[in-house]
């Protein structure tokens, strides 16, 4: 190459072999190669299936035809970078007798409007969070400012048409309209904390890139919910409390959200865990003395109280009882925790529980990273929550670093012991220490199982981001007095 | 004093005033001081009262009279430097005409053996753990070597003779012998690890010292206990499951361990986790598939899955049901976890719960710190457990201080979701870092709601070193190859 002559003309490639979408149409499947098609261009990505970070069945829907409406439903794939690993498999063109592909009609068309302050993860699936400076300016938070975390578009749902499957013992399937759940069971209300498991992810990339949204500390917000018991409902429907001898049963659930393949978002949680005594799970139709907005799953939802937000199911369609978890990608391929060790190359899965219980966390709302704070006294605020009903006995603040402590003052009430669902908010004013232009503010709690944050994020890395819940550092300038 | 004669003689003290034991007898209240007398002399200890570590109603127990039947029955007194505290307050002799205080009966003379591996904490009261080389070579640790963590002498219960009152709904109190208990319940048998809060201080005394027994990584073991379930026994009492409306109750138990104002060791757990569907807890008189020995409780204990030793009372002779917790010193002013930030000065122990389910916990027990392991492969050993019931899913093990992981594999058979009352022993077999002379070996553990424990000591330090379950490092030297 370096004997190019320096204006030499750069030889033309060679032409690609030109395809039918019939002939890419035969290769759907490793053995056969898997071909698709992206605008005018055909790739074959046999090598890049077990690579594909979504998971192999997923990639393995496009086989043989377009990508476009698989990129439509997933707009992560719209970067730059996808474009380029791609064209890496280019082994051709598309005739160019061939109709080009239908335009896509946008499967978000139908997400509702959502509010301006709303800091956005990602628009398609759309997830978003508060800002921080306001999350913790409620107890309540406000349904507009409650974190939105949608796995897939927002399923239109006609109110008058919506029916409730539920599965009883034998397979018998009742069907509830929504005015028929609220006239046979009784209505409960309950304040509830829901956190996605990724919350404050963006710390953790910060250490070693993970794979998921950038969440700040927002991606967790309380609401008063209202609605029937799952319980009663299971209990109507043939199922009874708890038995010792029965042997592990999940309750399964099923949005009304699905792909393109036509599945429905799906998880489960812990049969015990719904029909035990003191089960609170509700089947939702309000949200802070409000009809359930869209984003949060109207007209109906699952709130399982004290556990991660993904076994929560909006627009829910289905439930049903199972010696299995749900066999959703969700339950099973995500929404995990491993060891800082374990790696795309060397991930297990079917290793690792899924997540339901969350561990104890807490983060400071206010000062803002990077703010300048007055020079004598400082005000710090935040919340604090744990997973599985353990309320929150302590926040401890520090304004060096976590060399030195103070105890924060946690305001509203406390809920009966064993069913904290909510979180605290906390605050604390102290002197700003003489001499110092810099802060670094840190806070961490303690639950009522005495459980605390871990100290570092290293340590708790894992591939997918989940479970960030090391102690939260703010590091703010200190004004001159 | 720097213009004495070098060769002045010392003056000789004047003499100390004489008083009988009657004068002394007349102070024993803060207003009319506190007088006490060891051996002929008298002290006025009324401005050491407020700085008693026992406490200030213990002390004034001693006021107007002898010390020595009080550091007989706790024999920490017995030390060099305590002497010299109570020398400083000496005011008086006693008069030689005044009988010597008779020799004190030993109130542990009824102790039983022990087995002489155990490493003794304290002999009286009697505190000792198995070494830690010993723990994990067992997944049900033998009786003999089991923790041993007794707050008084172990009481002698003739078995024909004892009694356990139970006080059922309106004050009715039921009596019930060992047989007639065995009859007219069903036994259940229950695998359970019990840890002392104090498990693990040692090293929490390493970063500032702390009050209470020197504890190593031990003081934990597991054995199948046998016995009825304290729920039917209750429920025959009067008392039914949970009942949401009922508000906050506990239930309270009282040992037939006393002190020497007949005092008995007392505590209390929430009456849901004595009554709820899935309580297990068990009033047990089996240890291993063997009477429950003396040291453990005999004839019957109780045992609560998943909560702090502290709450398992021993030698038990009263269970009822109060909607306070126990008035026990061990429930109201010990066993609590407080902030770094707090001090002896500072400290209001009625700012923190009661000490119930314990956070996640792990140690190694293999190879002991200190030792020289082989230069190429390596075996780590140890224990990890959480409380609540809530299992292990990961240890996580490093041969560089935390830098690097991984996964160790856990052994023997898990235990039933959210009913995970014992340990996990496990075991790493890894490759020794090559040029390494030294390791530090670490170990953390990930429990079902994916709590983890904190990687340092001092940011969880506390006053009375309890909850300590930072990550366990063991330093090695590793031979030349």
């Amino acid at each position: 190459a370096s004997e190019a002559e320096p204006n030499a003309v750069a030889m033309p490639r060679a032409p690609y072999p030109v395809f039918t979408r019939q002939e890419v149409g035969r290769h759907r499947s490793l053995a056969e190669r898997v071909w698709v098609t992206y605008g005018s261009e055909v790739f074959d990505i046999t090598d890049f299936v077990e690579l594909h970070p979504g998971g192999k069945s997923k990639i393995l829907l496009a086989a043989g035809g377009a990508l476009e409406p698989f990129w439509a439903m997933y707009a992560v794939h719209g970067q730059e970078h996808v474009l380029e690993i791609l064209r890496g498999y280019k082994v051709g063109e598309l005739s160019p007798e061939e109709p080009s592909q239908p335009a896509q009609g946008d499967p978000y068309s139908g997400d509702p409007p959502r509010h301006p302050a709303l800091k956005v993860n990602s628009l398609k699936p759309f997830n978003a969070e508060p800002p921080a400076e306001l999350l913790t300016e409620n107890y309540l938070t406000p349904n507009q400012l409650f974190f939105k975390r949608n796995h897939l578009p927002v399923p239109a749902v006609d109110p008058a048409r919506y029916r409730l499957e539920v599965e009883g013992p034998g397979g018998r399937v009742l069907v509830f309209s929504l005015p028929e759940l609220k006239r046979w069971f009784p209505k409960h209300e309950v304040t509830v904390t829901l956190q996605c498991a990724g919350n404050r992810r963006s710390e953790m990339s910060r250490v070693r890139q993970v794979k998921g949204l950038e969440w700040g500390v927002a991606a967790i917000s309380t609401a008063r919910w209202g609605g029937v018991r799952l319980r009663d409902v299971l209990a109507h429907a043939g199922y009874t409390e708890e038995d010792e001898e029965a042997g592990e049963r999940h309750v399964c659930f099923e949005g009304l959200d699905k792909d393109l393949s036509g599945v429905a978002y799906g998880a489960s949680i812990p049969y015990c865990a719904a029909m035990g005594r003191g089960a609170e799970v509700l089947l939702a139709y309000e949200m802070n003395g409000e009809e359930l907005p869209q984003d949060h799953g109207y007209p109906l939802r699952v709130v399982v109280p004290g556990v991660v937000g993904a076994r929560n199911v909006k627009w829910l369609g289905r439930v049903s009882v199972s010696r299995e978890e749900s066999p959703s990608h969700w339950q099973q391929n995500d929404y995990k925790g491993f060891s800082p060790a374990v790696d795309w190359d060397t991930v297990d899965f079917a290793t690792a529980p899924a997540i339901q219980e969350l561990p104890v966390q807490s983060a400071i709302t206010a000062p803002a990273p990077g703010a300048t704070v007055p020079p004598r006294e400082l005000t710090v605020k935040g919340y604090a929550w744990s997973g599985g009903g353990r309320g929150v006995v302590r926040v401890d603040v520090s304004l060096d670093g976590g060399r030195t402590w103070h105890v924060a003052e946690l305001m509203g009430e406390e809920q009966r012991p064993g069913r904290a669902w909510a979180w605290r908010l906390w605050r604390l004013t102290a002197p700003v220490p003489p001499d110092r232009t810099e802060l670094d503010i840190v806070c961490k709690a303690v639950d009522t199982s005495y459980n605390v944050q871990p100290d570092t994020v290293e340590p708790i890395w894992n591939l997918r981001g989940v479970l960030s819940n090391a102690w939260h550092h703010v590091r703010v300038t200190v004004a001159e007095d």
